[in-house]
């Protein structure tokens, strides 16, 4: 049984609630487009021997999964656990050198959608303690649209309101996400816009922040990411594609899949570590190409 | 310019003129099937700095292309190249600790089956020099045949009679087939069958080896390919096959994309060491899905 303090509690609970919003949305899209397609829901428990920060231990999970007529493959996962890190990994944690013990709650979403005018997608945002405290997030588009930039809180330089509460954040978590979300291989972005950040701590001697000011700006990021995707959909949706646009979208999810496996820290951690697979690996699309 | 003594010349000249052969087949098979799709060849060169041992510098390769009707996608392609591994690449290399000067030459071929009931095929063979010099080799299945167990060299247990030179090669060289084509994330088998070898040593004092005899092994595997594999297509190409095989197929093919960017050497080191990402990602398939 997994404790929570006061803190978790409410996180996880805007995690719980917003996964809730975003599933009927989502769920509301795929009626208009006359389809009855509705998320299945898989809950999970996780094993750990150890306890994590406060008592917590184990925990678990629940992936949501639904394959529509709009979202070609969908998945909306949250997640609360507590345990304790390898030796090894807790070195490379935040806060986790001088205790192993965590606490990790959030909410990952990839959308990976049928028509190729329609940016695919990953949202996640998450609330971590070790000895210290913070969170972190990274919505971003998969691959760029087909047709142009997506014109709200994806197009650089612009920064929505939800952004707008610390003016450094948007210049510097943008940066991020294109920092991040790059395959040096190939010299090319897996995506475009967005955001990326992590570490924000929720104490930090003398600089004034607190759990409720970073809470309160991760809450304006998944309520952004809420009104924008589903305006986003409903407006490309119905845009007719040829099979040159599918043949781009599927090559464009080929980097995808290439980003995930050769780099992205979570997934090969979790693989690694045995965690998951299907959990893990939710992320890739139904279906990629390669020249 | 690459300079090639005697055994290195003679081992470039076999792969050159296997290359050709398979091609040739690969096309004569198209023609059956009432295609005329047929090669296309790049040559690249390798520009390097500093040179390999004995003067090797530089170099360069040919890669062969084809998409057809039974071939899906098929690249084969050979390179003859020399220079100097990085320090930090040379410690991991057999015989490169003392002097990173190295020398290779190599055939390597991935060919994707447009009917799944023909097995994928990876096939490479090549000739190293460093302070040493070996043979190695990989004709594998990437993936299940879906009907059957391949029944010639790819059936484990039963030795094709290119494999008899030394009553030893088959066990051992099937075993570590099996051992290296693994997913350990999902505990399952990349392919089934076939043989993989390295440093098959051409001197070894007191084991009465030579470069004679593994060069005549290296090129029995070559022929025992060149033999069965076209058999084995001719047999299957015209099977009738439904969407759930080919649903089948490219979830396979999932597999193998997952194990070429996560624990293929070649495929990491090439990437990460700035290698021609082309030619490096040739193997992946035209096609894959993912659930």
């Amino acid at each position: 049984m997994l404790a929570l303090d006061e803190q978790q509690q409410a996180a996880r609970d805007w995690f719980e609630s917003l996964r809730n919003r975003i599933c009927a949305e989502f769920e509301a899209i795929e009626r208009e487009a006359g389809s009855e397609a509705a998320f299945d829901f898989i809950p999970w428990d996780r094993e750990d021997a150890e306890g994590g920060p406060g008592g917590a231990k184990g925990g678990g999970g629940v992936r949501g999964l639904m394959t529509g007529k709009v979202f070609e493959k969908v998945e909306v996962n949250v997640s609360t656990v507590g345990g304790r890190f390898s030796d090894e990994f807790a070195a490379s944690v935040h806060g986790a050198a001088e205790d192993p013990r965590f606490f990790a709650t959030g909410i990952s979403l990839v959308a990976h959608m049928a028509n190729p005018h329609v940016p695919a997608v990953h949202m996640n945002t998450r609330f971590l303690t070790t000895t210290r405290r913070w969170f972190g997030a990274a919505p971003t588009s998969i691959r760029p649209s087909l047709t142009a930039r997506i014109p709200t809180h994806s197009t650089r330089g612009s920064a929505p309101p939800a952004l707008r509460t610390d003016p450094t954040f948007y210049p510097r978590f943008s940066k991020w996400a294109e920092d991040y979300f790059f395959l040096p291989h190939r010299s090319v972005a897996r995506g475009v816009g967005g955001i990326f950040y992590d570490h924000l701590e929720c104490f930090e001697p003398g600089k004034g922040v607190s759990f409720e000011a970073n809470f309160a700006f991760g809450r304006e990021v998944g309520e952004a990411f809420l009104d924008i995707f589903p305006k986003l959909v409903r407006l490309r949706m119905d845009t007719p594609f040829s099979d040159e646009d599918m043949r781009r979208l599927l090559d464009f999810r080929g980097r995808y899949v290439e980003f995930n496996l050769l780099y992205d820290r979570g997934t090969l951690f979790g693989l690694k570590t045995g965690g998951n697979v299907d959990a893990i690996l939710m992320s890739l699309p139904p279906l990629a190409a390669w020249k």
